[in-house]
């Protein structure tokens, strides 16, 4: 059985669970590999794959004899068979941030499920660790990721819209890599005051303030960068502000390694933006994977450390309303001693 | 109050709910005009939006005084409010293709709710039927589609590969619309025997068959269109399966009309492709509004007729594995006597 698979089943011995449903694509694509849509099933006897007609050739050309998966055409299921797969399971764990109760319920009934536990989390914390070929894939991503930043710092020029820039960052991640992790945001002047800015017709002006917060993917793993920049002279606030933000990001950073408190790193920051009378109004961080925010969370109510070979973001920002905001981020492999900045990009103004 | 909150309000006394709590963003979105992250409560007394410091604003000046919505900052409200939100409501309704099992556990336990019902569909019936201004942005988002296919015929050359075509599409889109209803498939050659083919690197050959299915958006709101096109001659039996997906494609439309059976308007393909040895493998249409894929579903198993001022997809497929594919799909506004077809481009070979 593949690694991946083999080490859910041992986590879900520990939470005595004898079966699990799974149905989130990014789960399947990570314990499996498969991209489509169906639904994988752990059971005491079986990893089994239920999908439709249109998936059938490519799931079974995608699964290999080592994987032990079966792959089923749901409509070759019968009512028994739905019934016997988890007969002898207590408790069959399911994904309980990703089911819809209409989903929950129907489970329930076409598996005459005894308990249904929720139990996603284990699957998050495997996740959250990254294997030699994930930390690669990210790796990869940041490094395309800082060649679009040193090209847009070329290409950005007065007189060009937001939307144009944010364009334009989608069509090089279409062509450099599997395209983007998430929809670009290009926030110029005012608009860089909103933490979650959608890119506007605005065009940028002389002297303007740019947040740019971008990744791309490559074989479905994400990077995460957000830079601030200027065209031309920021203004005593915005250098103030700025500095303010880089050396709180970079004082977190240096903090951040195996067996680190996440919840002391955040701190850290919420701390320092108070004493100067900011708030940090979202987290400081995010684990970055298979999906742009992922386990672990980086706030001050995580009471847990960070480990090696998680990935994760450290993301001050300041955000003066109808003024302008300053975000500062970088993606970062947690190592044995310390930390390795896995998006280069310079970040002094 | 506005007239979508009202009608709601109706629907939801005539199941005897007293409350509902409206979490998809797209049903805010269109009981409110809100696009933001967020939940909307309705009450016995008000409508209550709640959201966190990043939208407040935005959101204050999106509803007006005549939506008679209440906007709250969830760090503004206590435990006390939250418990006073649903008080004397016995029934409140949920959405339940939409809240996850975790968000339903947690409804539950903040609001308080004695009795937690699945009303989704009440909102998407009220969806099914589009208003005049509905109406108006999927016509135009039709337009441009339609725009888009003119502007591919000159532009498809031998030599190009499915992921530049597809990248063409989303650019005009993204320059003439509101960005695409869905990622664009263009699926050349053997790709076409895949129904939910994703563009690849498979360069376009001479004499080659490509399904372009696509759609863009306007003000929120999609179209849908596919067109199968040849590159040159296509063979004898490419000639003949695409007039049999042809001729179904128009019989089973000239059939949609107010008070039509959607389950008789499917069975007029099904039963045509079966005489010619054919499977439809996947359902005859859909509804489009603001989800590219939305009620009705035009499928056998649904009982139910179309209704005036529906806007339903017709897109009749037949897929020969590792061969060859052909769809053909219009966006089609059913009217009191018969149906207007959104989508202009011609079908004929």
């Amino acid at each position: 059985m593949n690694d991946r698979i083999q080490n859910l089943r041992n986590k879900m011995g520990g939470l005595n669970l004898q079966g699990m449903i799974i149905s989130n694509p990014i789960n399947i694509k990570y314990l499996t590999g498969i991209e489509a849509e169906g639904v994988l099933l752990i059971t005491r006897k079986e990893n089994i794959y239920i999908t439709d007609s249109r998936y059938i050739e490519y799931v079974s050309n995608t699964v290999t004899p080592f994987d032990e998966i079966v792959v089923d055409d749901f409509k070759n299921i019968s009512k028994d068979d739905y019934e016997n797969f988890f007969m002898f399971c207590e408790n069959v764990g399911f994904e309980e941030n990703y089911v819809t109760y209409a989903m929950y319920k129907k489970y329930m009934h076409i598996y005459k499920i005894n308990n249904f536990i929720e139990a996603e989390s284990i699957i998050n914390k495997l996740r959250m660790i990254k294997d030699s070929e994930e930390i690669e894939n990210i790796r990869e991503a940041c490094r395309i990721t800082d060649e679009c930043f040193t090209f847009l710092k070329e290409y950005i020029k007065p007189g060009m819209n937001e939307k144009q820039i944010a364009r334009k960052i989608q069509n090089y991640y279409m062509d450099k890599a599997d395209g983007v992790s998430f929809e670009p945001i290009v926030a110029s002047g005012e608009n860089s005051s909103k933490p979650h800015a959608i890119p506007t017709d605005r065009v940028i002006k002389d002297n303007d303030i740019i947040t740019i917060d971008m990744g791309c993917k490559v074989k479905g793993y994400c990077s995460d960068m957000t830079r601030t920049i200027f065209i031309g002279q920021p203004t005593e606030e915005q250098k103030r502000v700025y500095n303010l933000v880089l050396d709180n990001q970079e004082k977190s950073l240096r903090e951040m390694k195996d067996g680190a408190s996440i919840k002391d790193i955040a701190k850290i920051v919420t701390s320092n933006f108070a004493l100067q009378g900011y708030d940090l109004v979202h987290g400081l961080g995010h684990g970055v994977g298979l999906d742009i925010h992922e386990a672990p969370f980086i706030k001050e109510t995580n009471d847990n450390t960070l480990k090696e070979n998680m990935v994760v973001t450290d993301e001050p920002g300041i955000y003066i309303p109808g003024n302008f905001g300053v975000r500062i981020e970088d993606t970062i492999l947690i190592t044995k001693d310390g930390q390795e900045v896995l998006t280069k990009s310079r970040k002094y103004i």
